[in-house]
């Protein structure tokens, strides 16, 4: 859901699909990066709220893990979208309990209602939850550690075709049936409680109590878990009266089988969340804890099931409040409050000292270039200089059509500084930075100059600020697509009107994570390097984010692998790098 | 509460008093501006968490409306610390609930237990929701004029000095007090339900039933009011069977009083909160229009006092996220959820169309120099140019002490920049900027030069970087505190090694509001400002938080009134300012 969300929402941002013919003139206003960020954090805060019914653990989410910075422009939108979202979904829920709408009528606006007006726990009480909370932590950074190779190795398989892909597909599934079908003859049948509101055993698709293979008036356990619908399993786990149902073994068994089978089905072609999976895991390793401890707490087995999937959440995902509100919202047990927020305190605290959060993993194993929102310390030790790498492309403020065409043939990058040299000026001075579409954007239209004489801004004459405008993925216009004879080759361009003159830049001598804070607060995309002292050379290099990297950087520093960074330190006294962070 | 945490917060921040005694050794590492700003933010989160048993809506509001902006590692600080704040209250109250601490033992984790089941409300019960909303909105931005106005009368009258304070404290105090004794005259005495668990009339200090002059057998609703505590108050609105207890006429009057006296009692010297009597007035408000309304909607009366207190504070806080989950803790009623939002989300877009967040309009009466996160328009119509004010003071890289003294002593700049002049470089060059703070350091310890000639780093050999640290509010040292003898007046000092080399620069051209982004992203103090083509001067001006101010920006340019900033914009052309604002 969060994903689709995501999807639909990354759609509108880049004006509607021409290809299906939905577009629209004011999704025009989107076209921008700000906008389209916007909206994609807006769509998953969406999908969340519509996934889990719970708006405000939506926003939170969506700001806490999807957005790169916050701003409170993007609260109030995301605000925005759930509070539509939930009113329009409390409207539905309303129209299908009137049982106007078949099979999805069920269920209300709490997912797994726990409610307990007298719920009572004491400090004794903590420690086992204490104990929960460590080992959830540390199984929540194995569950990332696992999920990371899994996925290492399913994208170079998927890598391979998509008839790879659709055979790990069905391999995965046919292994998943075979255990799940498998698995719940190990349990022994037990007889069915005499005082239950439900059938008992149970055939049909739904119910708790599951024949399998027992004789009548028994039910395997095991099976009524894994024969339910993940939703049905995890109610039926966070429910309190059931404390006899399972055995401890058969629960044993679940937990482990939820949690490698949720690990191998995430990177498969076949749509799976990490979510609800990741909650039921939790909520079978909650409720063994729960087993073992047993009548040594006043807290029930579903409560201790709600704190065990808190735990594995917090050790996987490794958001707080987000995770406080959403479990808040799918439980609607407030008592329990100070409960989670110290299961989740200590499961992330003790998951951090292993390993990255759930999603930068992911992120980093499909090789998007995220950047990290703080500097790693050894960027304190290197200026900007040490990551710069050339050779700079350079166009000059008027400048020959064929020079453009050629250099933006032979490079990748997208923006260029342009230097006005003598004559224009009596010294070489920076005059700005060009965007790569913008420059493509003028050889499409062919305004050029027969002499190199600079125009004034009525150069913008001949275009309208969509030209200019941000294009989809996919719809900007390639370098080769542009035909031109030879002698408009031979022509000029006069870039001035066309170029952002006032770019932000950096002296050579700034220490990397400076820059880094502003490239990264700031939001750029492209960071000027300028000399310390202008001389004859009025730019040192452009920064990219792709400069930031830490691979890219330790590339370049081959002695300065994050262990060894220390042998740097000294690079500058204390007090030194102290007033150079100022 | 909120203040009293931040108070805390802000004392440790500076490392403890030292005039108390109260200060540590670890404390020292507090001593910058960040960590003293998270401190901040957090103490008052935990003020909201302790104040209203919050601890997920301590988190938000601190970092929605507290925090000047976001960074993950904040929230992760301030979820802690409300983390902690929440287990100890409920440790607290466990203990408290075995009657070991008198009077405090009363009250669970919920202040305002409206839970309620089967709540069932239906799309026709959607409009007098909005109704409430809208007038919620219109009510709530009447209400933050208001206490505009009468908080800068307030602050003329405090102006006045101490005794003037008291006689203002008093006045206000009498005339609450006979407000409070005179109004419940006004009712009429209303017969005992005989269906009540609690006594009925009461003479006592709480309860719900006031007898006041009524015979026996009766009460006086209006007196139950306002001779409670606010939170019994608020208790008794929220309080669901209780439709016919009060009569609409009182309420209504019980609503106009606390909107009146909630705002003349905020400013005077006696601490009064916003939150509170927001949310009384707002029940009120709420309750009223619920009897208006009466058996049309499925809504009781105690929730139409919910939503209508929703409605108020987002009519006066402006804030969404957080006081949607602040109320939800306070209410525990998660099946409202959707009308909150819906509520919340009219009020603050019907009072965001009269004026700003109470907060802000507090902040700006009082003076503070709090500087917005978004810019105005007519900023982009701007240039830094536009606001830089001179004269500007600038320091040699090897300056006289005579003149540092003297600059220091005629100017209040807290940032200077350092230019090197021949001989030190062929040409000026803008070396870096350096601090007040750090000049008084230099010239506290005397390490003069006889001659102007350069050291190296190990000028820092006679410092400990404790020397520079942030030094706590108004124990910084001042210029007027070092005596210098005439012979010191004449020697040197080498600036360089404790210039900030690398500040943050923009070039004169740059727009005001792209400049605005820069310093407050980033979060600096100082922002110098570099000519386009560095001449014979290496630097224009210095831009500080007061320079971006709107009043500082009009003040410059008079043609520029807020109304009329759309004469400036066509000084760009709009594809020219699109390119600009890249």
């Amino acid at each position: 859901m969060v994903h689709t969300g995501a999807c639909i929402a990354a759609i509108m941002g880049e004006g509607g699909s021409k290809k299906y013919g939905l577009t629209w003139k004011w999704l025009q206003v989107f076209k921008n990066d700000q906008d389209r960020r916007d909206l994609v954090t807006c769509g998953s805060a969406a999908g969340i709220t519509a996934a889990f019914r719970a708006p405000v653990g939506g926003v939170l989410f969506a700001l806490e893990e999807m957005a790169s910075w916050w701003r409170s422009t993007l609260l109030w939108r995301a605000y925005f979208t759930t509070a539509v979202v939930a009113i329009i979904l409390r409207a539905l829920i309303d129209v299908c309990l009137r049982g106007k709408c078949g099979l999805f009528g069920k269920g209300g606006l709490i997912m797994y209602d726990v409610t307990s007006a007298n719920i009572s726990y004491h400090l004794r009480d903590v420690p086992p939850v204490l104990v929960l909370g460590v080992i959830g932590g540390i199984l929540g950074s194995i569950y990332n550690f696992l999920l990371n190779k899994v996925l290492r190795l399913f994208n170079f398989i998927n890598e391979k075709g998509i008839f790879y892909k659709i055979i790990l597909a069905c391999c995965i599934s046919i292994f998943t049936s075979c255990l799940l079908f498998g698995l719940p003859w190990l349990a022994s049948c037990r007889s069915c409680p005499s005082d239950t509101s439900e059938p008992c055993p149970t055939i049909g698709r739904s119910g708790n109590y599951k024949k399998f293979q027992c004789p009548p008036g028994h039910y395997n356990d095991l099976a009524s878990l894994f024969f339910n619908t993940n939703d049905d399993a995890i109610k039926n786990l966070f429910s309190k009266d059931t404390d006899s149902e399972f055995h401890h073994l058969s629960m044993l068994i679940f937990f482990v089988t939820c949690f490698v089978l949720s690990i191998f089905s995430y990177g498969i072609v076949a749509p799976a969340g990490l979510f609800v999976p990741v909650i039921v895991t939790g909520a079978a390793y909650g409720r063994f804890v729960g087993m073992i401890i047993g009548s040594h707490s006043n807290l029930n087995q579903g409560l201790f099931a709600v704190l065990g999937s808190a735990a594995l959440l917090g050790g996987s995902m490794r958001t707080t409040v987000s995770l406080c509100v959403i479990i808040l919202e799918l439980t609607n047990n407030l008592l329990l409050l100070p409960l989670i927020m110290l299961v989740l305190l200590i499961s992330k605290t003790v998951a951090d000292a292993f390993n990255g959060n759930i999603y930068d993993l992911i992120m980093k194993s499909k090789g998007f270039p995220y950047l990290e929102t703080h500097a790693e310390p050894y960027m304190r030790q290197l200026t900007v200089c040490d990551v710069v790498t050339g050779p700079l492309q350079i166009f000059h403020g008027i400048e020959k059509v064929g020079n453009i065409v050629h250099v933006l043939k032979t490079t990748g990058h997208n923006g260029f500084p342009v230097v006005d040299e003598p004559p224009l000026s009596e010294s070489p001075v920076l005059f700005g930075l060009i965007l790569r579409a913008h420059l493509i954007t003028l050889l499409k239209k062919k305004a050029f100059l027969r002499t190199p004489v600079p125009i004034g801004p009525d150069a913008f004459l001949q275009f309208s600020s969509n030209d200019f405008a941000k294009k989809g993925l996919g719809n900007g216009d390639k370098i080769e697509d542009i035909k031109l004879s030879n002698e408009e080759m031979e022509m000029f361009i006069d870039l001035h009107p066309f170029t952002n003159a006032t770019p932000y830049t950096v002296v050579e001598t700034m220490s990397l994570a400076k820059a880094l804070i502003l490239f990264r607060e700031v939001g750029l995309r492209h960071l000027l390097v300028v000399p310390k002292v202008s001389g004859h050379i009025p730019v040192v290099g452009i920064l990219t984010r792709h400069d930031f990297m830490p691979e890219h950087i330790l590339n370049l520093n081959p002695s300065l692998t994050r262990g060894r960074w220390k042998r740097l330190r000294f690079r500058f006294p204390r007090l030194g790098r102290l007033i150079r962070e100022l």
